[in-house]
């Protein structure tokens, strides 16, 4: 038999092949075992292909705005990879790479799947990666990526082979330097790896350089850990599954921890901040008592009250039934979708940027009357927090707020009051939870390996037909790898316009919680049986071998249907 | 070939035979999966053998104290399992498990051992679980543990089988509780699975039931996760080996996000009060830039002071290199370790018992000048938490103090300072964290699943050999499985006695970190390297199968000496 060798004719055996570079990178065991994963690509990129053109395409809503905003790529057709021969000539190319924003669990695979495929199929080719996100393409600030290199981040986590960035490429001054370093580098292409804000700047980059005659052409790649960058064409955001599972894990380990020690409610806030669709996942995976989804709080348009109420009630009844404990989810941007927090949010910004805040609280009556209630239901810890945490600009730093805290004060003083009434006589305890950072930097579960992977490997398929202005695009993810499909999105047929400072701006939608999709379907249909009942599921912790290592988050299955 | 069959002797597909149990029950894939891993027995305990005495032993230290203390049991060996045919009749055996104290992964694994080897080595027994710790042993709440509850709970994280609880059998009347619920039921025997305080309270009771010629022979059984119970004959405790991996996972993930991200440092608290045991295995196994160990604080006389300069110096240096960013590892004790930390609590404690707490702070002259000094040094949330978080005695509540957002101000301070005097210009953002929950119920790892059940089947052995007052021993634990050493330990030999109140209590001296030690060295010989270096490692999640799922942790590996 001969050795065995990757998909991308690697020898499968490559970690001997850096003794030297190991031991000072700090590896363990398990790093060095995945360095060697070579992620199977879906039939149509292990043969020859061509990419098709579908229909021309429209906006996802406002066309007339997106076509003024893109006058160049509006309506561009999105594409499809089918099996054929294409005319492409076998030129090299140079292809310049970036991380934009958080990091999410497999960004590292679409490097290498961008790599794999310039070696394969355009040989010659340079790739550059542009260190620290989009500030990196302004500055010009890039390492060429080699084969030790790349093979160095193969299915680990983090994106710290080039590092991210929260820069935006916005002002005219900062699309002149954009321009700059792709003249300078000479770039056929630019990947940028990023959730919609950054597809949404790829695709105003991409107009700039078409507008300018300019050969670079731009391609995104879906990225987030929140999962709310999704359309039909893009079933899911990578890093959504790996997050939801290490976070499952962390909450299953917690579950079974209330159930044995009986006495603790716990209180787990999740990342997550415009969509809560980690919360929902994560509910799907574990069966929690209580799971808070934003949607929803807003559709209800739930007051602060009814939310503690909400879960108060539930305590309640779950004491007369002797069970003095539970396991609660909330998502990091729960008081976001809370029409009457961001109400007075805004009149404190208002009132703070022109008047003082007096000790006597004078102040608080230029307070609307229901914001006024509001403010003196909330917390005391959280009062303080409102009114001093400031962000550059002077606003509420929201995201500072510790909801899973804020809420279990909430719930002791309903509780408290409700003892002296007699209509509860248990002895609440909690522990507050934030589960985040844990889960952005984790190591890819083989399902994000692959996706991300076949991203980067068809990224290099769109680059190299010309395409411009496109999402890369795996679809058919239930089916095994073998039958995904594979293609490229118009970016411009996934914009909206919102209206900002008088102008037309372009945006992809972040895709919400649907309250009528599938996933929240379920969970709405099991809820109940877990509130008093305790259904806890301990997922553990994720496995890269053995029978389970390549289940799919529930999310994405019941969305396609299975 | 026939079909498989677990050393217990049941087929291993016994899943299929609890079909109508699991759906309710609410198992993941994984856990299903696991119920159906088979631990397999070091070679002593799957063949024929007989329990062998050693020589009389002494105790720990004041061995006049301990005689008269245990006046039957003092003296006696310790014994060894070794192969031949015991002369044990083959007669039934009614035996009580508890479990007490905090949570361990593989507590019911302990109980799924004696289980087996009374299956199958005492046809007839009877095993009794006794619900919520001690307390139903004194309140006889038990359950009747039979093959099909038992494998519900097999190689699962948890105590929910039986649950756990921390109350002590201490006073006569409870000696009297205890010994009326060992004779209803017929006790042949009573398996004590707990900490430090739990074995010394099983060889009370062995004692106990000695002195009044009742038959129930008492044995421990070693657990907790913090490390701090063990000896030449215990190595480790079991739990330690389940949670340092899983808080070493998470540690992995938050440095590939630190190094990805570049600007936070992590203040990461873990279990582990009375010992530092964790924080070190996970500094192993991760390499943080900075691992505070409370026994080299304690020995070294550190103050707050110095342990804030010690951070503060290792940022600022870190910041000239670029780097702004960094994980600290603490353990949650750390600051009982602080002796003037100690002595200020001491004199709060007193002041607060007697006298008020006014607004001006005049009672802060009845300090003494250091702790006055210390007081005033600590961040404001602290002093308040100090002064308002009260236990039932009305002493401060240590444990509630959040020790890494207490360091994470105090350094920040410092920075401030250093920054106006031109010594630092970095900007400094930290991210607290606490894991503790989340690591004490996971899944056990396969050496936690394979150890405890031997713990388990080797105490079956022990009771059936009529023996009382023993710790159940598994050793030569580096060694394959099949090379594990079985027996038992004489609880006396492990005692010293403290004084309270006027009289000599015994104790099991907790197991402190040996700065002396080879875990402790270790760290030492490679810290430096660590802390302006990033030689970060992410050993990434726990596996069950494949290469690496039996990798024993570092504490236990170095201290075996291999």
């Amino acid at each position: 038999m001969s050795p065995a060798v990757a998909t991308n004719g690697f020898p499968i055996t490559r970690r001997e092949e850096f003794p030297s570079v190991l031991p000072s990178a700090g590896y363990s065991e398990l790093q060095s075992y995945r360095l060697n994963h070579s992620p199977p690509l879906p039939s149509i990129l292990k043969n020859s292909f061509k990419v098709v053109d579908g229909p021309p395409t429209s906006a996802a809503a406002n066309p007339n705005e997106i076509a003024n905003l893109f006058p160049n790529l509006y309506g561009q057709p999105s594409v499809s990879l089918v099996p054929g021969h294409s005319e492409v000539k076998g030129q090299s190319l140079k292809i310049g790479v970036v991380l934009s924003g958080g990091q999410a669990p497999g960004g590292h695979n679409v490097i290498a799947g961008i790599f794999d495929y310039l070696q394969e199929r355009a040989k010659g080719s340079i790739l550059y990666g542009f260190k620290g996100g989009p500030a990196g393409i302004m500055k010009c600030k890039y390492a060429r990526l080699t084969t030790e290199l790349i093979y160095l981040y193969r299915n680990q986590g983090g994106f710290h082979m080039i590092c991210s960035g929260r820069d935006k490429i916005e002002t005219p001054e900062q699309f002149k330097q954009a321009e700059e370093t792709v003249k300078k580098l000479d770039l056929d292409g630019l990947v940028v790896i990023g959730g919609d804000d950054s597809n949404t700047n790829a695709c105003l980059l991409a107009e700039n350089f078409r507008s300018k005659n300019m050969k670079t052409q731009v391609i995104g790649c879906p990225k987030t850990i929140d999962g709310d960058l999704k359309c039909k064409e893009v079933p899911i955001s990578f890093g959504f599954d790996t997050a939801c599972k290490i976070y499952s894990e962390t909450i299953g380990n917690v579950m079974t921890d209330a159930r044995s020690t009986g006495k603790y409610y716990h209180f787990i806030r999740l990342m997550g901040r415009a969509a809560s669709h980690i919360t929902l996942e994560c509910a799907l995976q574990t069966h929690p008592n209580i799971a808070l989804i934003g949607e929803e709080v807003a559709a209800k348009k739930l007051t602060m009250k009814n939310v503690t109420n909400y879960i108060t009630d539930i305590i309640c009844k779950r004491m007369e039934l002797g069970f003095n404990y539970g396991v609660i989810l909330l998502p990091e941007g729960l008081i976001d979708f809370i029409p009457e927090v961001k109400q007075l949010i805004a009149e404190l910004n208002e009132i703070l940027a022109h008047g003082i805040i007096d000790k006597a609280g004078m102040w608080k009556r230029k307070l609307r009357s229901q914001s006024q209630e509001l403010f003196e239901f909330l917390p005391q810890a959280i009062q303080e927090q409102l009114l001093l945490e400031r962000d550059p600009h002077g606003n509420v730093q929201v995201a500072k707020i510790e909801t899973e805290k804020m809420l279990i004060e909430m719930v002791e003083a309903e509780l408290d009051q409700r003892k002296q009434n007699g209509a509860y006589k248990g002895k609440f305890q909690a522990q507050p939870h934030f589960f985040g950072y844990e889960g952005r930097c984790g190591f890819p579960t083989n399902f994000d390996a692959n996706y991300c992977y076949a991203l980067g490997y068809a990224t290099g398929a769109l680059l190299r037909s010309g395409k411009t202005g496109l999402i890369s695009s795996v679809g058919n993810l239930i089916a095994p790898v073998d039958e995904w499909t594979v293609g490229g999105t118009a970016l411009t047929s996934l914009m909206d316009v919102e209206r900002r400072h008088g102008k037309f701006k372009p945006v992809i939608k972040k895709a919400m919680v649907d309250l009528e999709g599938a996933p929240f379907m379920k969970f709405a249909s099991l809820r109940d049986d877990w509130t008093l009942k305790n259904r806890y599921i301990s997922p553990g912790p994720i496995q890269f071998v053995g029978p389970f290592a390549n289940k799919i988050n529930y999310t994405l299955t019941l969305e396609l249907g299975a």
